[in-house]
């Protein structure tokens, strides 16, 4: 429900060039003004070239945390606000920038559930080259990422978990705005980018949000000082809106984990939810899943955090939600008791490194660039069965020949483009680098 | 006729996005990439809102010298250009950023004319708030700013002469960049306006060029540093064109001259071109003047070009000039012989000064916006006979109720609200103050 214009007296609505002119001199929004512009797409009155002009001057002139605490508030109410009030147990949100094989949110939904924390997932727009976690859930054959709002409270009140594709319902100005950015190269601008994630986490219920900022070469984000900065941005807008926020900075200079691609990250996120798994993934849902229960209140030390998510990993409990959640939303769980049921790729072939030597740095966006031409046909959906395993992360000793990454496909004619992005990903050095940081900062 | 694009190897159209992108880290856009941009408007291929989001990022990022001489040369390719080759004498062209009172150029034209000089002067797309010099000539009934572009070069090659609309043809893409930045707040960007300018003056056959840049209240550019930043790009992008080019840059902290209204300045035009009128605008008559003749050619000495300037004034020539120009476009050059023909308003008042003191400061672009609301009617022209005349000027000494200046009007409703503004403009305080510099700097 929209509110009413803030000020006293009645707000008399400016023309739009003078606020494309206010903020080009450096000026600072009202909450009418931003609402006064909110209100105007959503009346489509608003034309096309001035919401251009206007991203394009936020994105050079910057917006102070009011300004982007009340772009978040509007945003929010341009749509519908999910009531979660019925459910009593603490609701927590995830935000993730994306990352290459990133998919700690299929483990942290059924985790966080699992110990008590309802995650109300909803997976918005998202970057290009990456895989979304919908895509991925759909190898499971079944599996509906599309519910209606009050079934999907219904679920999260009975299972305390679900992940679903945003409700067009939810923040739809967010979606027309960031169309907008995408069309005009200004994606990465902090206080929209912050704008967009809260009024979307807050529309969809969460009391809380713990935020993973990825900076590197896998990244929207190539910068790990603008990567801190988003951090701070949103822990500070979200505080100022009255939510706990808890933001990690973390790497994304390869790929996370050993897979990219759907069925195989699958599968993956099984073997996570079984406690097993590559390491830098166990590292980073162990202390998301840390930062989720202790911002719930369900642990209120680090150490008792600690031991709570190990418990739910280690006692089956959290896999044990996963098919409850696949189960609940159509899907086949059948599939995630023997992943070995997913379907496979008709070839296996190995990237053979070059010569001898390190992985000394690896371009995570081209892997995923590589395995999107593997497994992406024309409507945009993704083969389930093909993508790439086995990945040598940086610091990995190879002999020329030896396997850099196992290649799923099932199309010989898309291999070679995808060879060429997958190859030049990779950088080899005779001396061993220095690991990456896997979580640069933790910014509360 | 466009050319081709001047890459060696075929030019790959690179995405709008991709532009937009590159302008935005800093990047410079190579001739092609300029090309390509004004043949996607030409071609209606570039969407709006792309278009917003690239003139907003090179109001921010700028253009180098080399982009904006790409610029002038492609907007100029996109329409005509005017052929004066037939035309041996040589064609120097003027332009203003536009001012309150200024009324040089209908004195310039026929004065170069007198001196050998041809102008081909086409009055382009203007400031709001600022009476064209052709809205002027229209207070002499007959008047015909429109001519065919033939009809206007045959003009020319016959009375050196002429001040005509701008022709749809000249440089069609700048109009739409020139709509485009009036709605997105980037009129003041100093690369488009230097690519505005230089196009439009490129095609309409101008082998030099002599700019005034004011800077002030009654200007769109406030501050004087920019209008030396206009003036040195305009100069030195000209330069690269191969035109000759000088630029002066003058104050607009005051209306120039005693008048501001049509008819009103025409009469003060008549007057100067008698070697008569106020101070000010005498002055900036001659240096302009002397500027365009020594561009030409005509005069190769400062001396010889003030005397060539001066003698065509004081025997008559110039006028003599104005009246054949009047003629040869339709209009009845007996109002020139004798301005009191001129239609004049019902009523004539004073603005009274409300206390005694010296005019301290004037806001030009007020008295401006006064004279606007007197004489403009609905359909966008002006009434010739309202305005206001015997403006004091910055420095004038005046007593409690004597006249600030006369105001001459024929409808009373419209009095009070065009009385605020006149009023606001006039600032008195008990000392003299300095008076401006009208010429502020000779960029060559």
């Amino acid at each position: 429900m929209r509110k009413k214009y803030t000020s006293p007296q009645k707000f008399i609505k400016p023309s739009y060039t003078y606020l494309i002119e206010k903020k080009r001199d450096g000026g600072e929004f009202t909450q009418d003004e931003i609402r006064h512009l909110v209100d105007s797409i959503i009346d489509k009155k608003l034309p096309s070239f001035q919401l251009a002009a206007l991203v394009m001057v936020i994105y050079f002139q910057g917006m102070s945390a009011q300004e982007t605490a009340a772009l978040s508030e509007e945003l929010m109410l341009s749509g519908e606000v999910v009531d979660l009030s019925k459910i009593t147990k603490p609701k927590i949100d995830k935000y993730s920038t994306g990352g290459v094989g990133d998919k700690t949110s299929l483990v942290l939904a059924p985790l966080a559930g699992a110990c008590g924390v309802v995650m109300p997932m909803m997976n918005g727009v998202d970057e290009d080259f990456v895989i979304s976690n919908l895509d991925k859930l759909r190898a499971i054959p079944g599996f509906r990422p599309d519910l209606e709002l009050q079934d999907f409270v219904n679920q999260l009140k009975s299972i305390n978990c679900g992940i679903v594709r945003q409700d067009s319902q939810i923040a739809p100005v967010d979606e027309v705005l960031y169309k907008m950015r995408q069309g005009t190269a200004t994606i990465p601008s902090l206080p929209l980018i912050t704008g967009s994630v809260l009024s979307r986490k807050l529309a969809q219920g969460a009391e809380g949000l713990v935020v993973d900022v990825k900076w590197g070469n896998g990244s929207f984000i190539r910068d790990v000082e603008q990567a801190r900065q988003l951090a701070r941005s949103i822990t500070r807008v979200g505080r100022s809106l009255k939510r706990r926020c808890v933001a990690l900075v973390t790497d994304m200079n390869q790929p996370l984990g050993d897979t990219v691609g759907t069925g195989l990250e699958i599968k993956e996120a099984v073997e996570l939810l079984s406690g097993e798994g590559p390491e830098d993934l166990k590292e980073l849902v162990l202390k998301l899943g840390m930062e989720i229960v202790r911002l719930a209140g369900v642990a209120g030390s680090t150490l008792s955090a600690k031991q709570t998510v190990q418990r739910h990993l280690a006692d089956g409990s959290a896999l044990k939600l996963f098919k409850k959640m696949v189960d609940a939303q159509g899907g086949d769980s059948s599939f995630i008791d023997d992943p070995e049921k997913l379907p496979k790729a008709k070839y296996i072939r190995k990237l053979p490194a070059p010569k001898r030597g390190y992985v000394h740095t690896i371009n995570a966006g081209m892997i995923a660039r590589g395995v999107q031409i593997l497994a992406q046909n024309k409507r945009g959906s993704y083969d389930p069965s093909v993508g790439v395993s086995d990945i040598s992360k940086i610091g990995t000793q190879v002999k020329q020949g030896e396997p850099l990454m196992m290649i799923h496909y099932n199309d010989e004619s898309r291999l070679d483009s995808a060879l060429e992005y997958l190859r030049t990903a990779y950088r080899l050095a005779p001396k061993r680098p220095s690991p990456p940081q896997l979580i640069v900062e933790r910014v509360a």
